[in-house]
């Protein structure tokens, strides 16, 4: 087994260590944010070492808020829209979303026992915003994913409280992205290792529409074995020098991929963009296992409805046909480096009951890719 | 406007006022409890008069529960599936009842705004009876369904509680059902008449299988001219009698369906069915609304997976082909029929600022069915 | 068993018996055909007597030709999708449609086994128009749905070829639409009634959009039993009088359903209108049974899209929020009328081996009808 | 430009370039066909040169049909369904199969404007086989799944004929399948790269089962920057040397898939495996542009159920949970080689007017590979 490394500021991003994926340039910040009036926000809850006591830790869980917009987004509702590409999990909300094919809420993630906890402070925050929910019957239904942190938390310890959610959601802001073991990724661990919220983007050529998407995920799916970096099956590489470490280890999986635009898309056309963000899931390693839930929401910052527009009809853009590959592309790119920047923002944590999840040796895979890139040049 | 009856103890389910909806025989308590093992149980909150004091109240809400099984259907799961008819609505945790085609947990009900609530009380409730559940890994996702009670309850107020969901559960019986303004459809309100809860069942012929359907539905759609009692677009000629109450009435909808049977039948053929459950929303008047969450879960008992199982291999019994064709009549005809005892048993309720939702005229209706019925022999 | 009536001339729409179904007006001709642009076209191959000697007869079969657009819909394509209540039948080329949102070619209804040879005529006569079809790639899937009338059809014969196709495109006009057993309703048979095409419309008055939707149906579902005639049980009234007739009769089922408006719509806003559609195809009694495909497809003609356009970004209009309403209404209306209508026209017809479906009985149907309504005033 | 390969019997398959695709060992002939009872046969056409002259050629296309079985599967069905990743396609009665579960007819595969005709060749061979057809009523919709080859073959001049469709049924035999651009395969084009047809399969250990799973592809997808051979990013360093060439072709995409196993699944668990597939599609190098329709459809030889059984229940085998995760991984490990069999046996092809599809530099790519391979060991 090796010692895990531990250097905590030391963790750097992808790219930073010379892995860049896919054809296109990213945004400013490599990141969601990059997506004009994205907002981002982490509340982070890490106590106790030592066994699990239910109810008293040790705590290593979180929230994440996503706010798709500057303005508010129940008077100013958002194209939206998903895929389910295995739905052992769940983002409540998620029906309406792809009905009405509109987002009324932010986007909050947690870890699965408090997906009922956080959405009751979505609520407790959408109640206080907008004084006329519920009483003109107009009610919203917060959107909530979430994947489970209980290898690493004492999770049926309802550590999560409405307050969290609400805090999440007031911290969001825009620029740099807290990555790895934070917000609602504070507990997840993705292909053994840790790191559970990830972010990239993707920026279009001018005469591609110049569109930007960006994607973050909660990353907390599968086995070492199965991970890939740039397409190399460098998992299998790392594995044997944690075998030890694996014989004790069951990880069980699930991710929430968050992709968002501001190409002008059509409801299903955002489903089709989260299709594709499936397949950038697929490339990362995963075989979407039994056990992980793998779910996609999108939006399109570009398209717009208010609440209280009396029009009867309102008007939409809408890439054209063959328009919309780049954007395909752009985004199967933008989710494979998120997941890969959850893993190498990740540090080496320990949770309960001695369980650890380590963090992905740099320079090692670094190197790797680097040997493996000149090789083919 | 009519005064409004209120002959609490007088309400009568369609069938005792003479309306038989279908071909086919109820079960013993024309209820969902008819199928063997179906236990359900209500929370009802309802306190004080007035105006809206968000909250405060007045409060007319509450949380059903329909728990599918005598054992525990965490330890051993029962093939389950849904549909989704309109979106506009949410039932938490159907995403994973739909891609394992297992149900785990009980069915609740409440509002809108407390789903949050309620499904933190069931997992609280999961948790203590299943010390395992976020130790081993291991955890569930409840299922929760809603309405929007706000037209009559103080919605936003935060009345439902964790422990609402823990009572309804632990109160579940089997037997008569409650039925009307009771549990989660205390503040409903169907085609403007309140009513809530309703349920019906139907058992087949001993040539046809000799299976038991039962169908609770949580309902809360329409308006009144849509409303179709037995096929008879009564709810036209109410409506000129309520003229008045209806210019400043606003009801807006959604209907939650659940259907049980004993019926060996795959997951697939549960969406099968729920289908048809849909279309008997759509005879009863429906024509779901925009805004009308519609929505389907289904469970056959006749197929259980234990959850523990080392087995590779487990087996499934399921209904042949056609064999299935009186299973979708029979879930029609329960669905119609159910949604008619909602508002046949609800009794005229006040809720919050004024707001009234009468009680069905019993004898008015029952007269018109003979009437049409008499006319056709 | 009763005479079977043979009044030809006589049948008479549902409307001319006094039965009208709803609340909204029709448009002029009470059909498809009132949205401006859209052309029907009927093949009718009628020939042979007697016992049925596979490749010679008796034909009782043809093709039906729904044309969405004065101008080229390959050229200047519009906004369409559809839903699948009972996947247990075939609309060839739907899968491209529910991706894109978008249809490209005219609506072809033809026998089961014939969905090859009309999608073969079909293919024909796009390339034949458009010369750059399989030369800069461009092709096209045409649409083709099924039912199955080989109760009275040779249907394994081969009696329909790539020209019936054509001729029902070419023959495709504007105004009155024939129904009854003509086209490929020809052999169709609807709760053991004679009759497989029907249309019907609606026009929403100017406050609620002013819009038109129609409906045509190639219908083909049910037993007499579950027949309703706006509501009424019908069917098993009069299953009585034909119970000799039905012992012998084995019906199979199966509804294609078209519905189209110049309501603006986004694709996934078809989608939610082709499910009210299935909404009245239950109203009228199916239950969609297991061996019934149930398949409705539809389209926006105020959405088009030009296919050589070299746009970046095209513009959709769309109903808002609940503006949608009426037409969900009016499709249920419309389709349960067109179901209707279908057996209306319907006329006694004998296929092979003796095997009849007798024309619904008018004057009884009225009567019971008229006095259903009497009572209920 | 290079000058393309054309060493014909030189062509070899991945696995034989010393390229082996994940983690499970192969099949005996690595080929669907190592699922016992499954047979493939393939039709091609491949005549004429020079300019493209509608109707007469050049001629560039075929016919494969995948035999699921040994006895006959119209009357012992067998469990099957479908995932569509991308719509811009077409299965003909891929919705029956998806709706009852149930695959009653052979596979078959040809090109996009010859569906019908191929269609119609298989209802001729099933109405031959099954006098009853079409008698009692009892009528298939057999399974045509297709790629646009226009950019090699004549599509719109009507060269495949229903006999074809007979040929490739009667001639599909066990033991090795041809690949490249044969049968449907003849005139497709894989990331600007010769080949349409590969197979590969996965055997799993013993204590995972024992089962196998076998995959086919009609592989058209992609353009040359895209491939990804076993993760490498190879399309963009061998599109350097292909630069003139690509500049004037065209391509256009599509994938059918087609996933049989001996494991027993049901309906919805045979969904699941399909969408595994398609993240096989995505590692290959697929976006799953927006012309290119990726369909999925799937089948396991070990659930079977006779046509003409008069019982009531039948009964399913099911993989239990987590035992299906072996599968799944195998799935899309098949599926990538199979991508990449189609493209390493397809050799450099001219079609009409000049076009031309090279063949994969097979050495090159090799040495690629295992340089990368070296570089990371």
């Amino acid at each position: 087994m090796p010692r895990y490394p531990t250097h905590n500021a030391s963790r750097q991003r992808a790219r930073d260590l010379g892995i860049a994926i896919g054809r296109y340039p990213t945004g400013r910040f490599n990141a969601i944010t990059d997506v004009r009036g994205v907002h981002v926000g982490h509340t982070t809850l890490k106590r106790g070492r030592g066994d699990l006591k239910r109810g008293t830790g040790p705590v290593r869980t979180g929230v994440t808020a996503i706010v798709p917009c500057a303005d508010d987004i129940f008077d100013n509702r958002m194209v939206g829209s998903g895929f389910v590409l295995n739905g052992a999990g769940e983002v409540l909300g998620l029906t309406q979303v792809c009905e009405w094919g509109l987002i009324e809420s932010p986007i909050l993630l947690t870890n699965t026992l408090s997906v009922g906890t956080v959405s009751d402070g979505a609520v407790r925050y959408l109640a206080e915003r907008h004084p006329a929910m519920g009483v003109d019957c107009d009610v919203a239904i917060p959107l909530v994913g979430e994947c489970d942190d209980s290898w690493l938390n004492d999770a049926a310890g309802g550590h999560i409280k409405p307050r969290h959610a609400l805090s999440a959601i007031r911290s969001a802001a825009t620029g740099v992205v807290p990555e790895g073991n934070v917000g609602a990724g504070t507990g997840m661990v993705t292909c053994d290792f840790a790191g559970g919220i990830g972010t990239s983007s993707r920026k279009l050529p001018r005469d591609e529409g110049g569109y930007t998407v960006g994607v973050l995920v909660l990353s907390n799916f599968g086995r070492m074995q199965d991970l890939r970096v740039n397409g190399l099956a460098l998992g299998e590489t790392l594995a044997g020098q944690y075998a030890t470490h694996l014989k004790r280890f069951a990880s069980y999986g699930s991710i929430i991929v968050v992709v968002g635009t501001d190409a002008p898309l059509l409801p299903h056309q955002v489903t089709q963009v989260c299709k594709r963000a499936a397949l950038g899931v697929g490339r990362a390693g995963s075989s979407s296992a039994f056990e992980s839930g793998e779910i996609v929401i999108g939006f399109s910052t570009a398209n717009r409805v208010p609440r209280a527009s009396k029009r009867h009809v309102v008007s939409f853009g809408s890439l054209a046909d063959r328009a919309i590959n780049p954007l395909y592309q752009a985004t199967i790119e933008a989710t494979e480096e998120a997941i890969l920047n959850a893993i190498c923002m990740g540090d080496t944590i320990e949770g309960h009951s001695g369980h650890v999840a380590p963090g992905l040796p740099l320079q090692v895979v670094a190197d790797l890719v680097e040997r493996a890139r000149r090789a083919m040049t």
